[in-house]
């Protein structure tokens, strides 16, 4: 007799990866199209790669100086040094001051992974999150699966079509105290100086904690300072917050998954207490970071040249970028398609809202072959030449096929079982 | 007034990697070595690298049709099979019934980690784990943070000085049903066919579930399919289990730090529930695995010359391993040292029980400032021409200066804190 399987009460998951890039795989149409990849993509449809890094890679290869051994848990020092400078200036308080720190992160989750980890274990008090909306699909999960009540929010308004400082204002208020807050660049709000001292000034008194997300310095304006400016104002406010910043997307070295969960806090004692510790559950996670991603982003970073010649891909990805919106924008308004469309210039980065409502993806998705994620929030970068026309020409479509129903996006619960 | 610092109740970690390896760094004697790296290390005291990396180093980076993209979350589909291939044999039952696969894992911790978020997932009835002393330190305290209860094992016999089937068996006998084992090559044990079949009978009457440690295939005997062995006769016997395989050791690209966790059930539907199950703990836990690593290795395994290559860079590696402990065993008789030092050459691989006891230890780190763990295990290649007859005339003198106190080891519940 044979004994049963131990596996036998494992159901096959739920949740899986890409179920949009699933259904595009399997659809047999030639028009089809994905606009909805994480990478920034080139003219010619391929993922963008800063033309320092191949140079680079030839360089490591060839040079025999490097040993091949393992990495501290902590990760490359140097790494995380260069990329502390990147996000907050060399000359910022936290890093004069000694409070701000740094531990190598693994893929695009590891920085919220042991960030997760270190909020379930040391603030026990307080297991409430809130995810902006487009983080949501994979930094809800991390921390939903930990025990953590997640809730999801979003400060892009699809009626106005822009970001709305006064949803951000109402999700603040409604939070309860102490709750942790995953948000990307808050600046892209446009607030006056008095929203943000009133901003900060209401997170202060409920003591939210932030867990800032830079999943792509550089290629939200073309400008590394502009991009994580928002920083600072935290900073000199005297916050104590996480940021994860993923550096993969900004050298085009996706395949490497390679970050820092940075950290900042009061003072360096502090500092020195929280990496302990996130240490400790960096052992248990991976125990040594792979090396090559951090190796090729640290010598660019560290030789003048390279750092600016990198600086000049992203430049002309941030044009590239503002000419493929332009010119859907251009397009658009030549079709004579109803409504404005300068929420599409008006917002930064690659990934942004179309601003259309639920029936129009869904049209563009079944009758278009056009895959749309149901938050109509593109990768602008998947729009060039050869696809401009027929996405265009589908999105007039779409508007005057379907009934306009843009309600309004309200607070909810996650539930993303 | 200024709030309170959100960090003010973290303590600094207690539990901190490489304490051995911190003291001696931070001893100032030029007569300093350390014995316990994890790399396999060359006659010049250099990390190992096998030459064939090199090579495809440099060709990879200079090969114009690799895409940088992301890695599905399951990872590299073609490192997994050939990973598998190499772990069971390409005609291996479990290969050709297609009930063998793998999710690619990060870092030395990665596989274990993933492995035990499944367990404490799904075999909620079984939350004792033991764990093999030699593994104790790392993958302990995975195991135990996640709440599971850990005990230690060993099967050397510091009195015999050699791997006891007997010992292993009384653990079998004591460990309850349904419990975890996390476990190396079992073959060490030279056990006869009598006594496998008892051993596995036991195992699968108790329903002990086997999480099997490979972390340097190839390097142990030289011979990838020696190594391995003993997998077959788990297979054979229809065992379902885990696997961890890390690469990085085999290739020297110690820096990459990846593997596969290879999972072997009952049939491919189960299978695929289980890896399911993987690639949701894998999304939380890194999103997408680092690619390099697996890029050289693939390469290298899947093109028959460079597969040759890299065998024989591993049979090198073992001839000369074999030579380090048969020339420390000749001068050790040599100096008239007491005891037989045949265990050195009996134990097969880079790491294994110098047969020392705590005393003799002790005075070998503190009077010789040759750092070695409490265990008495070393790695035999940090031993060189250059530090062969300090490490002899050192070991000899610890031994006549110190009085044997050879206690035997017992099974005891782990306390790592």
């Amino acid at each position: 007799m044979t004994a049963l399987s131990v596996f036998l009460d494992v159901p096959p998951a739920q949740k899986l990866e890409g179920s949009l890039l699933k259904i595009y795989k399997q659809d047999d149409s030639s028009k089809k199209m994905f606009l909805a990849y994480k990478v920034c993509m080139t003219q010619e449809g391929q993922p963008w790669v800063s033309f320092v890094v191949h140079k680079i890679r030839l360089q490591l290869a060839q040079d025999p100086s490097l040993n091949y051994e393992y990495l501290p848990v902590m990760g490359m020092k140097s790494f995380i040094q260069a990329s502390l400078r990147l996000l907050f200036g060399k000359h910022s308080q936290v890093i004069v001051e000694n409070r701000a720190g740094g531990v190598h992160t693994v893929g695009d989750s590891g920085a919220f992974q042991l960030g997760a980890q270190f909020l379930k274990t040391w603030r026990q008090d307080s297991q409430i999150v809130y995810v902006i909306s487009s983080q949501i699909e994979h930094h809800g999960f991390i921390f939903q699966d930990m025990g953590f009540t997640v809730f999801e929010f979003s400060f892009w308004d699809p009626e106005q079509l822009c970001m709305d400082s006064n949803m951000l204002f109402s999700v603040v208020k409604q939070a309860p105290y102490g709750c942790i807050f995953v948000i990307g660049n808050i600046d892209h709000c446009k607030m006056t100086q008095y929203q943000w001292t009133k901003l900060m000034a209401t997170m202060k008194r409920k003591r939210i904690f932030l867990f800032f997300d830079i999943p792509y310095q550089g290629l939200a304006t073309g400008d590394l300072e502009e991009d994580t400016k928002f920083l600072q104002y935290f900073v000199s406010e005297g916050f104590e917050f996480f940021c994860s910043q993923s550096l993969s997307k900004s050298f085009g070295i996706y395949d490497e998954g390679v970050g820092i969960l940075a950290v900042v806090t009061r003072n360096n004692q502090l500092l020195l207490c929280v990496l302990s510790q996130l240490m400790n559950f960096a052992l248990a996670l991976w125990l040594n970071p792979p090396t090559s991603g951090a190796r090729i982003i640290t010598s660019i970073l560290c030789n003048p040249a390279l750092h600016e010649a990198w600086k000049l891909s992203l430049r002309e990805v941030a044009e590239h970028l503002l000419l493929i919106k332009e010119k859907v924008k251009e397009k658009l308004r030549l079709l004579g398609t109803p409504g404005s469309w300068d929420h599409i210039t008006n917002q930064n980065g690659t990934h942004g809202y179309l601003g259309l409502n639920y029936q129009q993806i869904e049209y563009l998705v079944k009758k278009k072959h056009i895959y749309i994620p149901k938050n109509g929030r593109i990768n602008f970068t998947c729009i060039n030449a050869c696809n401009i026309d027929y996405i265009t020409q589908s999105i007039n479509e779409a508007i005057c096929f379907t009934k306009s129903s843009g309600k309004k996006k309200t607070l909810q619960k996650v539930d993303i079982s």
